[in-house]
């Protein structure tokens, strides 16, 4: 009799249930629930005026703002569906994704306007309006959804693949629901939380804290961009309790906290992204910081697997077991490995996508008898926790054996000279590919190339050490500053 | 793809996520949720050779136990369905829910014997085994369920309907699911939370904790009934965070702590089973106890409304706001009540039950446009609290006014000397009904009906001053220790 699936809309329901508490913390305003849902109401009925219905696909190209908050709520309340831009795309792949996804609508903020210009110029069957533009309208008076159905989709995100054209996952109400319920059962959930957003909000790490925002009716610090001085005063000085975080963000946070530390209130740095440096997991739980390592993609809603409080020693370098509704296994050779046997990470649950966009065949191929195939490598322990070696597509294969950039960064990044490393496998007649590092030496400090061979002679399997290395300013990154490995391809070609 | 329907058994993921937390502490034992899985397996397969199977209907008569937790996992493992008999009532109303739920199964522990083999004696078709039996029973090798279905029915309670029969609710595992996280996302998840369960596990409210206790991972301190004593030491010595408990128990429990206080560590009272007289309430925040009014039903799996902490003082005496996945709405002739205008209260949402068992027209008659009709009487204020007035059954209709027994039973304890009060509608030639008090007096105190009266009238209008006063020594409860006005009626014919 009761339909499980449908839902009083989230932001609606929390204004009416909590409509005081603090919903956003900005650099210039501070909202209620109640404020952002009048917000987000007025601009659902200018976005109607705008000509968007239920089901349309609806671009942003914003930095994080007040303003994409209430969007994102906004196409919501109308029924159609969000699909964030990355902002650092060039216009190309950006009208690469308009068009894959047939949005009708791209709203820009000032910041982007001329961007979104040039993007109309290219592709003008989809109108283009700024924020303000679209506030500027009258509201519309068509009846909103006060309800939403989990089986809907609720956002489609891009994901940025190594090889091709990025595929669009669609991500369901229903996957945002679980994601955050999952990782409330794993978290905890307490009354003061205050969580830190400086990560991007078209990026499903960003997303994910404004679903954790109106289901938990947790305040949420929003920051515009990843400043490590202002994310190291919000979580010392402005009671933020728990952050969402990259190994290289993470890196810079260390970095600016110095010999400082933060206060016991902090309860959680939600570390996802890829692997982290063990050296860097050594330093936090010497300086007591309580870090979760996770592992997540797009497709699982943002982070599935973490590590629970308890375990956080004991199994450093673990991306820990995982979210309470969802399960992992380790697939080889299309048998089900044993502990400690790497294979491909195979995931489960209500918070995985249903497939991507338009890409029946993508989709048909990730998905066997209801458990989506990662592509990423790595092994459970003999206690079944994940430990995340490295993506499958950045697999180097040196004369037979598996190298993984990941393990031969972390080495290079224990040589107190070097700041930064990426590996790539580059051809090679003899072994088919070899590595090769790409490194940033920290200021004021030498380093030649024999030192880092030497180096990782000591450390390394012969096949595993750089056959080349390369100093570099900077390694290429995405908003999110996780590596792109795929771009030092490019710094190659050079 | 993906359904959201299955998910892993929660016993065995609680299990597997977090072996070593401890899981119940009570007086004899205490387990971790690895020790609880491995007897909850065992028992399973027990149960396998004692012929239970998929969907069939189990039956038990235990009071609070460790086993009782076990044979509630082991059902689930088998994809049984438990029915839970309330150990208070007569052989004759057990034998009646038995066969109306064709349970296959009885079984008992050691106390309740007896009474087993009496029942046996009246439905032989039903086997009859004793808990210590069971467990002396080889393991079957069949296999278990790994995973719950969110759709199939996990327990069969009986409410305790004024007339006629009770019916059997049907909670399925969403129900139950939902139920746990709604509340989760209302009263917040610590690591250190420690549950005391001092109702019995046979009603919804003991029930919902065993659901909690596995869903979030939290101790539960199991106490086999309730001693006011032994739940005042488990708060202020035992590190307890939380409780349930009913109005009447809350009462003894104040009485127990005298000038006394709780620690700060002590966070939730959560007080169901109608509502509380107001002056308790007012003691309760004079002292700091965090009391969270709630309101439920068993159809609803334990509580669907709940005062949300920053409300507990201004909005002293209300329920509170749905959880976050329920709604609520008054009716009053069909039309929905404007705010503060009392009707029927009327529940949506995906912790309420799908209907009774073998019951479609009782069913049918609760459900309209997916909204569950309660029968029960209430209000919701401007801000959209609600307020519960009376369960509709005991209404009392005198010369066409409304009379709720649960206001004047709040006057009536207002009086310094009266200790307990329940009210009941009786026949009355001019005015139809007239409400009649029984009273239970406090120690060395004593009172006349007249002195009553005369109280009554300084508070309350004429028609909803009792016409009669009954002094007796104690007031009928269930084994929640919620007041049975419909047993007063039993006192009136004596």
């Amino acid at each position: 009799m009761m339909n499980q699936k449908q839902m009083p809309n989230w932001l609606s329901q929390r204004a009416f249930l909590t409509p005081n508490r603090q919903a956003f913390i900005s650099r210039d305003e501070t909202v209620t629930f109640e404020e952002l849902n009048l917000q987000a109401l007025s601009l659902a009925r200018k976005l109607q005026s705008a000509g968007a219905k239920r089901l349309d696909h609806i671009a942003f190209l914003c930095e994080n703002s007040l303003d994409l908050v209430c969007l994102y709520h906004a196409v919501s309340y109308i029924g159609a569906v969000s699909v964030p831009l990355n902002t650092r795309l060039t216009v190309e792949e950006q009208v690469w994704q308009i068009e894959d996804s047939k949005a009708v609508l791209l709203i820009c903020d000032r910041a982007h306007e001329e961007q979104g210009i040039r993007i109309h110029g290219l592709k003008q069957q989809t109108t283009m309006i700024t924020i303000n533009d679209l506030k500027a309208l009258t509201e519309n008076d068509l009846p909103l959804l006060d309800h939403v159905d989990l089986e809907e989709p609720h956002t489609i995100i891009y994901t940025s693949g190594t090889t091709g054209h990025p595929k669009g996952v669609i991500l369901t109400n229903g996957n945002h629901w679980w994601n955050a319920v999952g990782s409330a059962l794993n978290l905890g959930l307490q009354q003061g939380d205050k969580w830190l957003s400086c990560v991007p909000l078209f990026h499903v790490s960003g997303l994910s804290i404004l679903m954790k925002n109106v289901i938990y009716g947790m305040t949420v610090v929003l920051h515009s961009t990843f400043d490590p001085e202002a994310a190291t005063q919000a979580i010392k000085d402005e009671g933020v309790t728990m952050v969402s975080v990259v190994s290289a963000m993470l890196s810079r946070l260390l970095e600016t906290l110095g010999e400082d530390a933060y206060p016991d209130t902090f309860r959680c740095m939600l570390l996802g992204g890829g692997p982290a440096p063990k050296v860097m997991l050594e330093v936090c739980k010497d300086k007591g910081i309580p870090i979760y390592q996770t592992y997540g993609l797009s497709e699982t809603a943002s982070q599935i697997v973490t590590l629970a409080p308890e375990y956080m020693i004991e199994k450093l370098g673990s991306a820990g077991k995982p979210l309470f509704p969802a399960e992992i296994k380790i697939m080889k050779d299309s048998i089900e490995a044993q502990p400690n046997k790497e294979g491909e990470i195979v995931v489960k649950g209500p918070n995985v996508t249903s497939g991507y966009l338009n890409r029946p065949e993508a989709t048909e191929k990730v998905y066997q008898d209801g458990w989506f195939y990662t592509g990423d490598v790595g092994y459970l322990d003999d206690d079944g926790f994940l430990y995340v070696l490295d993506r499958r597509k950045d697999l180097i294969i040196s004369g037979g054996e598996n190298v993984y950039p990941a393990e031969i960064e972390a080495v290079l990044l224990q040589h107190h000279f070097i700041e930064e490393a990426g590996v790539i496998g580059v051809s090679h007649a003899q072994w088919g590919q070899v590595p090769a590092a790409f490194v940033t030496i920290k200021e004021g400090q030498e380093l030649s190339p024999n030192e880092v061979f030497s180096f990782c002679k000591e450390r390394l399997a012969g096949y595993k050490i750089p056959k080349y290395v390369y100093f570099v300013d900077e390694l290429p990154r995405n908003a999110s500053k996780k590596l792109l490995r795929r771009d030092l391809y490019k710094l190659l070609a050079k």
